[in-house]
């Protein structure tokens, strides 16, 4: 058979309606690539991982052999032991191993927590600027999301507070009220230790659970960090999900959630993939139970060079036309250009120039006002690549919109 | 935080209608476990499995960094391309890397499928007696399976005739014909070649694909295969899918789809959990690429073996009352018990004695007919528990049952 012959039987009359548009061939990573969760190659602690994989295949290898290992469906216990001791002393949740289900990735996490809450038609609450996937999968799933605005210290709660009394004058109850509190994406912002308060007192006065995504919360230049929403909610409201794909590395699929029995046994339910990725659940134990403290700092002191090196870059080739705040960690930066730069537009006149952006308005719900904006990845590009990238930006920006000027 | 005060907030107004039950806790393994394609501990190639990842890692480790490795949204390019070679050498399919998609396990093939192809109140052809997964998959889809029944061979031909002819004088055109023709679960049958160009000879007349589910081709005990439906097609409306769950094992979340490209670009569009577990498919492709061909037939030895302890067992201990055909392979038994005998039943009294089993009614579409049948798999449990589980088993359903005498 040969592939004049895979097109000879029409699937077309059997696609069911509204299905996503069919996805183009890849062709490979462009050549400055300031999208995607990328992480710093050179930062990989490789040697450790190799190091960890192999004891723990030798210990208990042969359970492999056995769907999720001999930890049931929520996952290989270790892992969940080493994440309560993690959560208890970066975030302040006080939980068991029984509270977290191990999911594959972060994202499996939101498809999870999504399915077990929203139907069709729901309302939820998100973040203005807010994850390109969290948007997408409420648009798949016909789930309204209204946008609270943010500013330099995250969602605004007076917004939240009106579009909450809003809603219940609509009898609009929404679903859950979606944060990363953080080191927001795409903005960098950390949630004060206030405001979470006043979300959470919110949360219960309106009966909305906070669906709390910390995936980058280990990336805080500093070290410091307010507790999570879920450790100072006193009621329970809150469902937590986290993930190693910022803190290790993203190939490895492994996220968690952390939530009330009531939530997990629907969640678990749900949960019909034969269980996640048993090898890289154990790599991530081994590895993380005696390493992560050690390893996570110096992560963060490499990608906090890179990110200077990204706002030394931009400074210099963009001048005065561009503004942005210092992210408080993460592995992006917000970016604003002068209103008459559409980065849509932009987006695809840098990818024929081999530099990949993130154009803001898939970055948020409020598409008009994010129009020159756009994130930049610098995790993954070495300096010399962030300099090139920004310097090849800049040049395809000034001719196309005359800025730099 | 404490358990009760995570009980404080009311979860349960907010879950939508038609989710699955809550599930229990999980509290462990039963003692002698009988369910499950759990494989064989002791055939699991650890020092191999060893030696590729430390190799794989220490040689492009670093591209864990990047979701997808280097190698873009449809999975490692090196366990593409040992499928390839797979698949030529096994099934006689031509395919290129470009038409495989690496997947989370074969379950996240069979959802990826289903997502690209089927709408609530859709109607697509299984057989009669069917692996539990792809049933409860389509119940939950809301789409009706017709079964077809089957016989030493396989799914029935002229049964096959019949239904897509009766679904054609009622205006239904079926989204597909699934089937597990090469060790079918839980019959252990292989569809004959003559059965299999019948098959696609329907298939091509009434313009529904074929969507061939070979997850355990690898396991027959002579080795010998017919070509795979796939590779048989002329007019490439066949979509195949595999997995190494069963060849290496299980924990290891690897499954793949092979599909013409009008159907893969659908089902990339579905696939959005960034990427499948890479070090999964690095260490996958390391190993298998030098050493498949060496270990399936081990494993074969050692599955056969342990097929015969069971039957053995079952006839010492079940004598007549017992019924069955002896697999082509595979790493379950298809068991008839008496008229009497209902293995719902039978399944609650085994697990209060510690014996765990598949009731037929949940692997058949045909419930009544699959009353006094059950589906006993042995490749997990040693041969010592083979014989003390099937001699409990006997007890508790001479306790029921009456049976045996």
């Amino acid at each position: 058979m040969n592939s004049a012959a895979f097109a000879s039987f029409d699937f077309a009359p059997l696609l069911p309606a509204g299905l996503p548009p069919a996805v183009a061939r890849w062709t490979g990573r462009v050549k400055f690539d300031f999208t995607g969760g990328n992480n710093d190659a050179d930062a990989l602690p490789l040697e450790g991982l190799v190091a960890a994989v192999t004891a723990v295949l030798r210990r208990e290898g042969r359970s492999l052999s056995t769907y999720g290992l001999s930890s049931g469906p929520q996952g290989y216990r270790p892992l969940r032991e080493f994440l309560v001791a993690k959560l208890k002393a970066d975030a302040g949740i006080a939980c068991t191993a029984d509270d977290i289900l191990i999911t594959s990735g972060s994202l499996q996490a939101l498809d999870l927590v999504n399915a077990t809450l929203l139907a069709r038609g729901d309302t939820v609450i998100i973040e203005e600027d807010c994850y390109q996937g969290s948007i997408n999968r409420l648009t798949r799933l016909g789930v309204t999301p209204i946008g609270i605005p943010l500013d330099r210290d995250g969602m605004r709660i007076d917004a939240l507070a009106a579009a909450l009394g809003d809603l219940k004058r609509k009898g609009i109850r929404p679903k859950y009220i979606y944060t990363i509190p953080t080191v927001q994406n795409p903005t960098g912002t950390i949630l004060p230790v206030e405001r979470r308060q006043d979300m959470l007192r919110l949360s219960a006065a309106h009966g909305v659970p906070i669906f709390e995504d910390d995936c980058y919360a280990d990336l805080i230049w500093s070290g410091e960090r307010p507790p999570a929403l879920h450790a100072m909610s006193e009621r329970g409201g809150v469902i937590h999900i986290g993930s190693f794909s910022k803190s290790i590395a993203p190939a490895l699929r492994v996220g968690y959630i952390v939530a009330p029995w009531d939530v997990m046994s629907r969640t678990l339910a749900l949960k019909t993939d034969g269980g996640s990725g048993a090898l890289e659940q154990m790599v991530l134990a081994e590895y993380c139970t005696a390493n992560f403290s050690r390893h996570v700092p110096m992560l963060r002191r490499s990608l906090r060079a890179k990110l200077e090196t990204l706002m030394e870059s931009l400074k210099q080739n963009f001048g005065a036309s561009v503004e942005f705040d210092d992210p408080k960690g993460g592995i992006f930066l917000w970016v604003k250009l002068p209103d008459g730069v559409d980065t849509l537009k932009l987006y695809q006149a840098a990818l024929a120039a081999g530099v990949a952006i993130n154009p803001g308005p898939e970055w948020s719900v409020n598409k008009s006002r994010a129009r020159n904006r756009l994130r930049l990845c610098f995790a993954s590009p070495s300096h010399e690549e962030i300099n090139q990238g920004v310097t090849t930006l800049a040049e395809v920006c000034r001719h196309e919109f005359g800025v730099p000027a």
